[in-house]
């Protein structure tokens, strides 16, 4: 299964037009011919199964055969606020948490965060989400918010069912002994290197935030944010056979 | 909490001397001075509290306070067997599931493995698994195995009391469908960037093998790999109150 982007939501029986840049990848990359079926998304949830009606070098345009709203994407809306690491780091994280479904990466000035996220960054990481969102087809683009403060990220948190802290002060409670399975919002906040700041964390505490451990071992903050949303969608019922009535056919992994 | 390397397992009250690039580590860079407590471990379970009680630029001893077998490390022996990709990807996937807590990786070579690993490469890799190894406070260094094919897979897979294939062509159970809490190993098998072939499938179900889904959307083989270790970990419960007593004192995460 091939997945382009295409801002248009047009319906069946309508004729679309790509994107350059997607036309020119349809026809010189992938080498396409007229009559071949893809599928197109508006990273909005919207997906159209097209057939092609014309392969330029410059114009693809397409039939549209169907139209779906939102195959594959998660019952639960999951939002990642990382505290910001390096740039690289953080558009690995970006390009793994898309593939696993979340709704929207939150990045997070703490206290202790020493690393910057200047906005071309934030342009970039976006352009790293609409990617990964095509390989893994998924029909939404995860929202990759501006850097936020604490003020910022309590205002995120008190539009969420569940606020989660991965925290590694705590020796207690693992995810699973926090997470609601039938959430339809959780945040989960995974701190910088540097951890989060004891008063932070009880400012998130006092919002209504409930901290878990990741077990013994250190993990750094990229490995800690992946292993947390897989964690997460693990428990949502988000990996298992639940939610894998319309996988695609080509191999995924 | 600081962890260094140092390969003899000298019991309490003895002196131990440092190899060399931990002894400049310790001095140059850390800056530790006579009486500083620390750390080491000899990557086979062994862990060393120590006190130094020399610090020179080339040289540092320290005395042995306190030993112990194999603090934080997890109950269960988790094995990845991933199908060769990208080198450098390779590496960060070492560098995840090292601090997630695998006791094994072994790259294979499939049919439709494109990637090649040489042995520089492997030399490689078990260093990565050695610095990921002290950074995540383990004692145990996973064994970064030769690559090997699928006659060496499946002699892997009857030294494990379970054996769990993530499969793109599965749409029915999750890993919590399939995998036992209480096993005491577990051999995690994710295909390579091409996937496996279906008579690899048989062969392996045939071995034993269960296969299990990851969910709908489309995973990129290093994303399923360290999404795969992390979910296995959450479901032997490795990442939950269960095994937290002795966290290191520093923010992991």
């Amino acid at each position: 299964m091939e997945m382009y982007f295409l801002a248009d939501a047009a319906t069946a029986g309508e004729r679309v037009a790509f994107p350059a840049d997607e036309a020119r990848h349809i026809a010189r990359v992938c080498r396409h011919r007229v009559g071949d079926r893809l599928f197109a998304t508006d990273g909005a949830g919207c997906e159209l199964e097209l057939e092609l009606a014309e392969v330029g070098p410059e114009t693809v345009q397409a039939r549209v055969l169907g139209r779906r709203t939102r195959p594959r994407e998660p019952r639960a809306r999951v939002t990642l606020a990382l505290g910001i690491i390096r740039p690289d780091r953080f558009e690995t994280v970006v390009e793994a948490v898309t593939q696993l479904g979340v709704a929207a990466i939150l990045p997070l000035q703490t206290g202790r965060t020493v690393a910057r996220l200047g906005g071309s960054r934030v342009e970039r990481m976006r352009r790293v989400a609409l990617e990964a969102m095509k390989c893994s087809t998924r029909t939404v683009a995860p929202d990759v918010a501006e850097p936020v403060g604490f003020d910022g990220l309590l205002d995120s948190a008190a539009g969420c069912e569940q606020v989660l802290l991965a925290y590694e002060g705590e020796h207690g409670p693992g995810m699973v002994d926090v997470l609601d399975p039938e959430a339809g919002s959780v945040l989960l906040v995974v701190g910088p290197e540097g951890g989060f700041a004891p008063e932070e964390v009880e400012r998130l505490r006092a919002a209504g935030a409930r901290s878990f451990s990741m077990g013994p071992r250190r993990l750094r903050a990229e490995v800690a944010a992946v292993a947390a949303v897989a964690n997460a969608m693990q428990l949502l019922h988000e990996m298992d056979g639940a939610r894998t009535a319309d996988v695609p056919e080509r191999r995924c992994y």
